[in-house]
C-alpha cells in the first residue's frame, strides 16, 4: 500500500464515537521493515483519535520513541485495545500474557494470512476503522492453567493458548503416561507423546498429529497421542472444565512443552494437571470475519487437485 | 447367574422409598433365551415394589401377560424409568422414541458391554436395586434433529442419536456437498460422504471414519468425511447449537441415513438440515460409573500387544 | 502457446532416426477446443517424420479426417506410440486396452499436471521431439486381472490399472468380505468396503481411505479398507504376484467396481479374485522425468502453510 | 510343558537325517526362568542328535557349562542354526549380527507370540523336530545399511532390520529433513521426525506412525513422517533398491536411531543414507505358518467388539 493513502488528521469529535480510545501496538521485532509498518499503523491510530502505544521491546526494537513505551502490567492497565503487526505466534505470545487483563487482542498479518490474525496489511485502513468505531465479532479463547507436581509439590506453572505436549527424549523409544480425567482413569498410554489442545491449538501440532478441528465454540479440549503404540488410541475431545492429570510412568528425558514456549523436565512420577485458565483470550475479527473462511484457506480446501 | 438368586418379595414400605415406581421393560425381541430374562428381571422389579410393564412388542414377542403391555406414548406417560434388556441398539431405538417425554432410560447388557448398555446381567439385582433406591449417575444425551429441503418444502425429517450420514449409492464414484454451517459457507467437499454424529455417535461410524471420540459433556456433533478426496479435509467438531446444512452438489444415488435406521433418497439440490433437538435422552449408570472404564474396554487399551 | 511455435517440415532423413515411426493420437473428446490441439499435435508428428493415425473416436468427434482413423486392435497391431491429448482418465482408459499389444503411452495434458499425464500442453514440441528421438524414461505399470466368481463360474471380468473396489451399496450400513491371499485366510472385513490398488491406483481412490503412496517400481498392491469398523484393520501391502481374494459374507447391494469404469453387482457367496494382468502398461516420460517431481507437485508438499 | 516329555536320545543314524546338524541357543538372559528353559530346550536338541552350543552371554548368564559357549564370528562360521528363545526383540539383536553368515533363524516365544518369535514354548519339540528334519517356510527379511555423512565423510554406520528413524529432540518444536531418492529430490520434510522401516518393521513404530504393513515379500521401505506440519505428507513405498538420503536442514537436537538400538546425534547438513544391506535375514517358520495369521492375532483382528 502507499503511505499517502493514510487519512486525514481526525475532528476532536470522532474520539467520541470511538469504541477503544488507547490502543497499544505490540510488533514482530524480528521482521524486517516492521518499523515501517508499526509507524504507519501507529499515525493512522492517531489520526482516528485513538491514544497509541508502543509495548516495550517494540518501541526498543523499532526506534520509535513518539509514543509511549509500556510493559505488560501498564498494557493491561490502561489499554482497551492490544493491536498486534505480525503473525499468529505474536498473537500468541502477547495474548497469553494479556488475557488476564483483560484487553482484546486484533492482529494485522504482514503477508500470510494467519488463523487468528486475519487483517491484511493492504486492508487495514478500512477493517480497523470499522473496528475501532465497533464494528466487529468478538471471539473468546479458553487458556490451559498447567501445573507440574513432584512429591506433592508444584515446581512449574506455566498457561498455554494452543497445548500443553507431554513428551519423550529425542533419544527415548517411547513415553507411557497414566492418563486421569476428574480423577477417574483413562488408560495408560504409550507413545512419543501427548497432546492437550484448545480449540486454537487444533490447528496446530494436535492437527498434525491427527486430531480433529475445534470450533472456537466448542468448549473442550482435544487430547491427541502422538504415534500411539495401540491403534485404538483416538484423540478424544474433553470438556474443558475437567481437570485432565498425566503421570510420568516411563521412559527417559520426557518434558513438558506449554505453547513450545516454556519447557520443563519430568521425573518419573511427575504429574502434569491441565485446568481451564479463569482467563480468557478476547480475539476481534472485522465484522464478517467466518472461522470457516479462515479454514478453508488456511487448509487448501477446495483448490481443486 | 442362578435363577434362585432374585430378591424375596419386598415389604410394603419399600415402595415409598424408591426413587421410580413404575418402570417399563424393552426387550431384544429376537435375542434367543429374551423371554426368561425379561420375566425374571420383571419379578425382581416388582419385588423392589415397582409398577411393572412391558414394552408392547416386547409382551408379544415373548408371550408374557402378567404385566401391561404398553405403546411408546404411553409408556411416555406413566412410567418413570425404562430398563433396556438387550444391547446398544435396542437403547438407541427406544431412547430416540422416549426422549421427548423425558423418561430415563437403563440398561442391562447380555453378554457384551454396550457403550450405553452398561449393567451386566450377573451384576443386575444389586446394581439396580441401586437405582431404584436413587443411587445412579445421570448423563443426558443431545439428539439431532434432521430434515429434508427440496424445492423449499421439508420432505423428511428424523430424529437421530448416534449420527445422520449423506452418502453416495454403491456404483457411484463421489459425491459432492456444499457445506454450510449457520449460514456461512464452509466448503464443498468431494467424499464417499459426510457424517455428522453426536458424542453418543462418535464411537460408531464417525470413529471408522477418522473421527475423534467426543466425551458426552461435550456440547457439539463430529463432522468427519468418509475418504474425502482433499487430503486436509479433517474431521471438525461443531457447536451443537449451530445449524448445519449439507447440500447436494453432485453424486449419484445419493442418500441421507438417520442412525442407519430410517433412510432417504436425495435429489441434486436438497439441503439436509441438522439442528439440536429439543430433547435429550437421559442414561442412569450405577453408582461410580466412569464413561472411560467403559472406552478403554470397549476399545481394547492398555491389553498388551 | 502460439501455434507459429510449430516446427518446420521435417527432411526425408529424419524419419531414419526416429524411434517411433507412427504414432496414433488419442484426444479426450468431451474438452472444449480439443479439436485444434488434435490438429497442432498432429501436425507437429507429421512433420517430424512420423505416419500419424487418430484413435476411431477421436477422428469422429474432432472431424479431422486427414488422418487414417484407428481402433484399438489396429492400432495395437500398426502403431508403436500412443500420443494421449488429454488428462490422466483417458490415459488410463486407452491404456487399459492398449497394454495387451505392448504399445508405449505418452501423454500431453491440457492446463493440469496428471499423475501420468506429464507433459505440459505448452512444451510438447521439444519435449515430443526429445522422446520420437529415443530420449526418454520409460516406467511399466502393473495391471489387475480381476475376475468374480459364482457357484464355481467366471461370471465377470475386467482389467483395472487402478483399482478394483468392492463396496456396500447406499442404503446399507456395512459390507462383510471374508479375506483370502493366496489361499491363506487373512481375516473378515467389516467396513464399507476394501480397495485393491496398484501403484498407480495409490494416488487417487486407496490414498483418501488411508493409504499409504505406492512407488511405481514396488511389485505390489495396496489393499485399504474404507472406514473398518476394527481400527486395527490397516492398509498392507501385497504382493503383487499373489492371488487375492475377497468373499462377500454378508451385506445389501455390494457391487465391484473396476477403474470406476466397470461396475458389477454382488450376491453373497461371490468371490472376487484379483491377480496381476499378464501385461503391463508402459509409460513413456520426458528425460529427466522424476516420480517425486510429480508427487511434490500434485500433492502441493512444500507450498508452505 | 513337563519335562518329562522330552524325548529319549536319538539313534545314531538319526543324524544323518537332520537338515541342520550344529544349533546354537539364544536366550533372553534377562527372563526368569530362562536357564531352565534353555537347558530343557538344549538337552532336546542334543537328543535330536544335534550338536549344540550356546551363545556367550546365555552361556554365562543361566551358568550353563556342558555346552561350548560361542562369539558371534564362531556362531557364525559353524553353526548352521540358530534358535532364539526370548521373544521379537532378542531375535533382532542376534539377527542383525548373524546376517552376515547366512545363518537361518528360529524362534521359541516364551508366553506371548511374537511378530517373527511364532513357536509357542509348549509346542516347541513337535515343531523344532520337524524343522530339524527340513519340514519348514523360509522367509527372507532385508536389512538396511545406514550411515551417516558429514564434511563427504562417514561418521557412523548400523544396520537395521525394523527401521531407521531421524527425529527432533525432546524440547524442539519440529525438524526439517531434505529428502531425496537415488538423487531425486522429493521433498522437504517438516515433522517430528521420518522413519524409513523394513516390511519387518512396518508392525512396529511405522505402524504407530500411521504407515501400511508390508508382507515380508515386498521389497520395499517404507517411509513414514512422524506428525508431519504438511497433512498430504503421507506414507510411501519405496523400493528398496533405492538409495533414500535424509538431510538435516533445521531442527535442534535431531537424532538418529537404528532399530532403536543404537543412536546417533546429528548436526545440520549431515545426511543419513539408507541402502539395501547385501545380506538378508533367514527366519525358519513351522510348515503351515501363515504372515496373515500372526497379523491377525497380533493386531487383534476379527475378536468382536
Amino acid at each position: 500500500m502507499s503511505l499517502s493513502d493514510a487519512p486525514k488528521p481526525s475532528q476532536p469529535q470522532a474520539r467520541q464515537l470511538l469504541r477503544f480510545s488507547h490502543v497499544v501496538i505490540i510488533g514482530k521485532y524480528q521482521a524486517p521493515g516492521s518499523r515501517d509498518v508499526v509507524e504507519e499503523v501507529a499515525h493512522f491510530l492517531h489520526d482516528q483519535g485513538c491514544d497509541v502505544s508502543l509495548e516495550r521491546d517494540t518501541a526498543l526494537n523499532t526506534g520509535l520513541n513518539q509514543y509511549p513505551a509500556l510493559d505488560v502490567p501498564a498494557m493491561g492497565k490502561t489499554c482497551d485495545l492490544a493491536l498486534v503487526v505480525g503473525g499468529d505466534g505474536t498473537m500468541l505470545g502477547i495474548g497469553r500474557q494479556l488475557a488476564r487483563y483483560g484487553v482484546p487482542l486484533v492482529g494485522i498479518n504482514q503477508g500470510r494470512l494467519g488463523f487468528i490474525t486475519d487483517i491484511p496489511l493492504e486492508e487495514y485502513p478500512d477493517k480497523l476503522r470499522a473496528i475501532l468505531h465497533g464494528e466487529f465479532e468478538e471471539d473468546a479463547r479458553s487458556l490451559m492453567a498447567a501445573s507440574v507436581w513432584r512429591d506433592g509439590r508444584c515446581v512449574f506453572e506455566a498457561t498455554a493458548l494452543n497445548d500443553v505436549v507431554v513428551n519423550r527424549g529425542g533419544a527415548a523409544s517411547m513415553i507411557e503416561l497414566r492418563v486421569e480425567v476428574d480423577g477417574h482413569f483413562v488408560a495408560n498410554q504409550r507413545a512419543d507423546g501427548l497432546i492437550i489442545a484448545s480449540s486454537t491449538g487444533s490447528t496446530a501440532y494436535a492437527l498434525s498429529a491427527g486430531g480433529p478441528l475445534l470450533h472456537p465454540a466448542i468448549d473442550g479440549w482435544v487430547m491427541a497421542p502422538i504415534a500411539p503404540h495401540t491403534l485404538s488410541n483416538r484423540p478424544i475431545v474433553l470438556p474443558a472444565h475437567s481437570e485432565v492429570a498425566l503421570e510420568i510412568v516411563s521412559g527417559r528425558d520426557a518434558s513438558a512443552n506449554f505453547d513450545m514456549q516454556s519447557l520443563t523436565s519430568l521425573l518419573h512420577g511427575d504429574r502434569i494437571v491441565v485446568r481451564r485458565s479463569e482467563h480468557t483470550l478476547r480475539l476481534l475479527h472485522p465484522r464478517g470475519w467466518s472461522y470457516f473462511d479462515t479454514l478453508r484457506k488456511k487448509l487448501h480446501w477446495n483448490e481443486g487437485g
